[in-house]
């Protein structure tokens, strides 16, 4: 039961603090935080809730995490569904709290692509740029692989004692991946997230969300095994 | 009484570098800082106090700190008034040489939300808008209640020889909470630094003062409580 | 096996994450990431991928590494042509998904200084300023020099068990490269990166790979051998 | 002689990185990587030749800083002539490359406050404000003093073994120090740095060096003298 609170409040944060920073700060003319303010912030949601609760946990806060990590023969099958309640409860909780302080200053909306920090394809987003579906695909595809790839590789050695190091890590992957695909799709790489945030906005954001949630799931799962069958025989 | 020397110099250094990163160095045009680099110095105050004299005193520069470390069980009751007075009083004389320093430059002034880094609620801040008094409220809260549940949680496992890394996690999660909410309230979490500026600034700044005081320690009494209920159990 | 197939994936991952920050989130106006984050992209990509495989090939990811640790007695002659050859086709395949993902926006243009993140020399590039090809030389020559001196100083310490705090050593010095030099040549310091953007763009950015070879391996070399024969000797 | 090696090395990148990022990167239009990122290059020049050669000669790379170990019972009387001259030649050698690779883009200028990355006070600088001498003589004496005793801190717990976090402690210290006071004296805390800058521009950088010599050391001693009495007897 623990475990289950722990996701929730780990996913809680990272919804909190992560769509926060982009709905709070991101715009805020001349001295906003800015996508690279929102990617940082992202990434320390997970590294800050991984000293909190990684240890209770394994600190996932991410259906398509706990997908890779069964695909990579680290995560039991049968925790798979309660892990996944727990996540997307946890950021529906979340995304509720930025609706009521958001609504505090008048500032909740709806409109365009990416409000409220929903994800998005095919709609003009930042630079005036508008991705294909494919390309948003692929994107958060490639991303969710290799977020996987890193996952395993770096819990592969340092199984004990060196958790600071790994939970640092794998924060900066979110960082990272944030930095480079924020005007791609809003980044996703995690359907809990994407879900609560459409949940507010309805319209667009939901009939999206399956891509949100296949392609990372299709991606993690990918790079679960691609690091099985690739990389982590050098370990025998 | 090196413990209450430890408090006054981190609080210090925590106002003098945090809020003297917003007051010298965020709104310069074009290449200030803005609100991330002012929320990393927060952070790096911590960080690097808490390498300085964290093994001194704990590290705790922040009477909602104090308070919230009590209610997990990791503070005695008989500390808290010398601790919170060490804090108000190195934060204070910090406002004081920030104060010098600005002045030196004939550019100290009170004049609307936020100057000289005072925290504030209905008036109208950042990109136009003004958070309301329950939405300022809620925020503070939260974002003590989290920071908290994050102090316990990473103190919780790494008590001996881990503490680079703890001070790491620490100060980001202090970084992280900037990130999220200077546009709504400044930010403070911290009544200490709350009270040394609204000092200098005096007006609406001091009569809005208790709600960082309140709100802060509300936060983090009840995420001291969670933590103790909802998570740490799973130690046993 | 593995480690050609870990030198793919990592290098794959540094020119997706660093190329694919610079042009998919550096120049959205007002909040895009600018070049500090690009460096911080180019850094964390190495970050992440020596956590998930650096254990398993060294984590060179750069043929001027791989030249220069050569040179500095900690890497076989004999592995240098198959490493290098891994890299290239990992830098060139994440181009080409660079490529796919920015098509499905439309976007991929082969114009002006820098296009698809290319490295280049006498054109007016940033701030409309164009330096020489001796000062482009001297910087990729300097920089790569300095980054095998601190690897070498770094991996001479802590060979085992300390990687996390040499990962991120090493990451932060490519960061640390980029926040220097984009502006002068987009930053090179890696003949692979280089390759791999010039394919896709051809024209003045495949005549002027030569110096994107040439200066950083030179640099690693005598970066190498200025450790080797000036600093290393005090651990004997 | 391989300890006097290492600060020629280390001060050179130092100077070499940090007021490379300032006269390369800050100001380019839009994307620049402004003062938030030469604040993290001048803290990572540090950090990454701690890691290089750290364990050789300590890693001080600047004058202050040795005459404030000196202080603090850390470093013997009869170096401190040994390791200041390599410092300022180290960072001179710098200044010359950075000189030369401006001047292949013809972009070396003299003119203005903090021209060439100089410190300056009584000087229209940043946001149109002229901070007086005392108080950029009380900003560089508060910085050196708490940088001091952050180090003392630091160095006093973690001897053996921690060297990683440590040099990322002392490293986001001087990235703190930028992020406070780049707008109020462009940053000095180090003599050897002002040195080579103001050899280059001459003029007022040269007039005004002494400040730049006098506050840093003088906050450095103090600070030594602080830790020695007020802090380190916890110890006991």
């Amino acid at each position: 039961m623990e475990k289950l609170f722990a996701e929730f409040f780990g996913t809680f944060w990272l919804v909190f603090g992560g769509c926060g920073a982009a709905v709070f700060a991101a715009g805020v003319p001349e001295i906003g935080i800015g996508l690279a303010g929102v990617s940082l912030a992202f990434g320390l949601t997970v590294l800050t809730m991984a000293y909190a609760v990684g240890h209770i946990s394994g600190g996932h806060f991410n259906p398509a995490v706990s997908f890779g990590l069964f695909a990579g023969g680290r995560f039991p099958a049968k925790d798979l569904l309660p892990y996944i309640v727990s996540q997307v409860l946890g950021a529906s909780a979340a995304a509720g709290c930025l609706y009521l302080i958001l609504n505090g200053a008048g500032a909740f909306s709806t409109e365009g692509a990416g409000a409220f920090a929903t994800n998005f394809y095919e709609m003009e987003g930042y630079a005036g740029r508008s991705y294909s579906m494919a390309a948003a695909f692929l994107t958060e595809f490639l991303l969710t692989a290799f977020f996987l790839i890193i996952i395993l590789g770096a819990t592969d050695k340092w199984v004990n004692g060196k958790f600071a190091g790994i939970a640092i890590g794998l924060a900066l992957t979110l960082t990272l991946i944030h930095l480079i695909s924020i005007p791609i799709t809003n980044t996703s790489v995690n359907p809990a997230r994407s879900t609560s945030q459409a949940l507010f906005v309805q319209g667009e954001a939901l009939s999206q969300l399956w891509l949100f949630w296949t392609a990372p799931i299709a991606g993690a799962i990918i790079g679960g095994l691609l690091y099985k069958f690739l990389l982590q025989k050098s370990e025998e």
